[in-house]
């Protein structure tokens, strides 16, 4: 069976103090998507994009074995766009436009025969939405799901009822001491982990990230890179190598999740050093091992004496 | 050969969300002799202090085999004293009152047979106090120096100076950006480095360590500590039980100083989950070789299929 991954589709303008690109391929079920489709197939996406989404990137998602028969293009309208500006050192954006379009009265239908994938991806989209496609699932072995504090803030009741059917939460730091209402990480993941999802993931940036599972806690570094282009699309990207990775082993071990963490953060390391999708698009498994050994190398020390 | 430690002693009022103490043992000297005493001996403390510091303090340092011939007890004048208050995230502090006292005037002079020491800890002082120090010993193996925002704003021809005759800066992120005027960490370390100090250490506070050595990255994890009672220290700890492991091991190669980051955490770890010194007075060496397990295991990832 296939890896399910609902959400975004976008066109984003990104202005960083480097580049600018306009209408670039964009939104989180495109990079989770694009990141998973290096470690496992089906990779069935689904979401929704207006008539101007352009022919070339219908044909990327397609040359990366990423199915599209759960994409709605809806005549007569526009696909959702988004943009934003990074200041200097690249942990700050202001988001200059949001522009739903379509996605306004998206309503995920998950295709009949996508009802029998048991691993789904819930990429940082409305919870309402999460839960309608938790619906229509017939069963799932395993739901990750991506949030933001927009959803903390103004759904939490629906967000709640989300994380109960949760297998691991993906969220980042302030969001985390948001939703647990404590500044303390290891503390709030406490909390955060009696919501529901029993496996939870705080994604700290340039920090790397922390995984919660079982009674482990796994701290894994980030990836030293001296030139981060673009940070748009990294937890989406993160939560597509994490899932993907998953998938691909069908083992949900903690010892194996921590794996697919540092798999996240390896996918998310190529996404940043260049623009929107491009550090997605021409990789191969080889390359994205090698640079998994480098997590290992910069992590790595021994017992003492 | 001794390890040579030079930097304040003070007496500390600092207030919490959770609690107060009033002139309590504190200063950067006091912090890393007492962190690097469960390592090695002797630990030579050169420092300052008035009549007034309580006998108590100078019997907790000699009780943990702090060798304090090179502590001057100035007659007539008060110790230098430091107030802070910690706000609810710990990460942030107000500075309420800095009385240098004793130490405006403070020379640092080495005692005649503490000259011959090898490994130098130079704490977090005025860098032409630390010149002053490196220029009365005889022949260094290894220096290791503390700095601050403050200096690098203040003092840096003499920061620069120091660094020149310095083997091993320890800084905080916000001032390795300050001192490279650089936002990125990996490019800032570089710049750093070649102002002189071949190896440098960049602390992250609850994000853990980044070390530079040769071609090395290794960055180091922070304890999942859920409860902080008093950051007051971590640093100087840090760098006491760096320096301590390294003075013990007499090997400087990569590998082992990846180790005695992993022990400056451990000793930091231990600082802040109480107040003052306390969490340093009454360790044992399994206690902290058992800190440093947990270390290994929540850093742990193994190779992927």
């Amino acid at each position: 069976m296939g890896l399910l991954i609902v959400g975004s589709l976008a066109m984003d303008t990104v202005e960083t103090p480097f580049n600018r690109v306009d209408d670039a391929l964009g939104g989180s079920a495109t990079y989770i998507s694009l990141a998973a489709s290096y470690f496992t197939a089906p990779v069935n996406l689904v979401g929704v994009v207006g008539e101007d989404f352009p022919k070339k990137y219908i044909d990327l998602l397609e040359n990366h074995n990423i199915d599209l028969q759960g994409l709605q293009v809806v005549p007569g309208e526009k696909t959702f766009r988004w943009a934003g500006k990074y200041h200097y050192d690249m942990n700050s954006r202001d988001t200059l436009l949001t522009e739903l379009n379509v996605f306004s009265n998206f309503n995920p239908v998950i295709p009949y025969k996508l009802r029998k994938n048991r691993f789904v991806c819930l990429g940082n989209i409305d919870p309402s939405l999460q839960l309608r496609v938790l619906d229509q699932i017939e069963k799932t072995d395993f739901v990750v799901c991506d949030t933001m504090n927009y959803w903390i803030e103004g759904k939490l009741d629906d967000l709640l009822k989300v994380l109960k059917r949760t297998n691991l939460l993906i969220i980042n730091d302030s969001e985390a001491r948001l939703l647990a209402q404590e500044p303390n990480l290891i503390k709030a993941a406490k909390k955060i982990r009696d919501l529901g999802s029993e496996i939870l993931i705080i994604k700290k940036g340039e920090h790397g990230a922390l995984l919660f599972a079982d009674s482990i806690i796994f701290s894994a570094p980030a990836y030293p890179l001296e030139s981060i282009f673009d940070p748009t699309g990294a937890g989406d990207t993160f939560a597509g190598g994490l899932i993907g990775y998953l998938h691909k082993t069908q083992d949900l071990s903690p010892e194996n999740i921590k794996r697919a963490v540092v798999f996240g953060s390896t996918m998310a390391s190529f996404c940043v050093e260049e623009f929107s999708t491009k550090g997605l698009e021409d990789l191969s498994y080889l390359r994205i091992k090698d640079r998994y050994r480098d997590f290992l190398s910069i992590s790595r020390f021994d017992e003492s004496e």
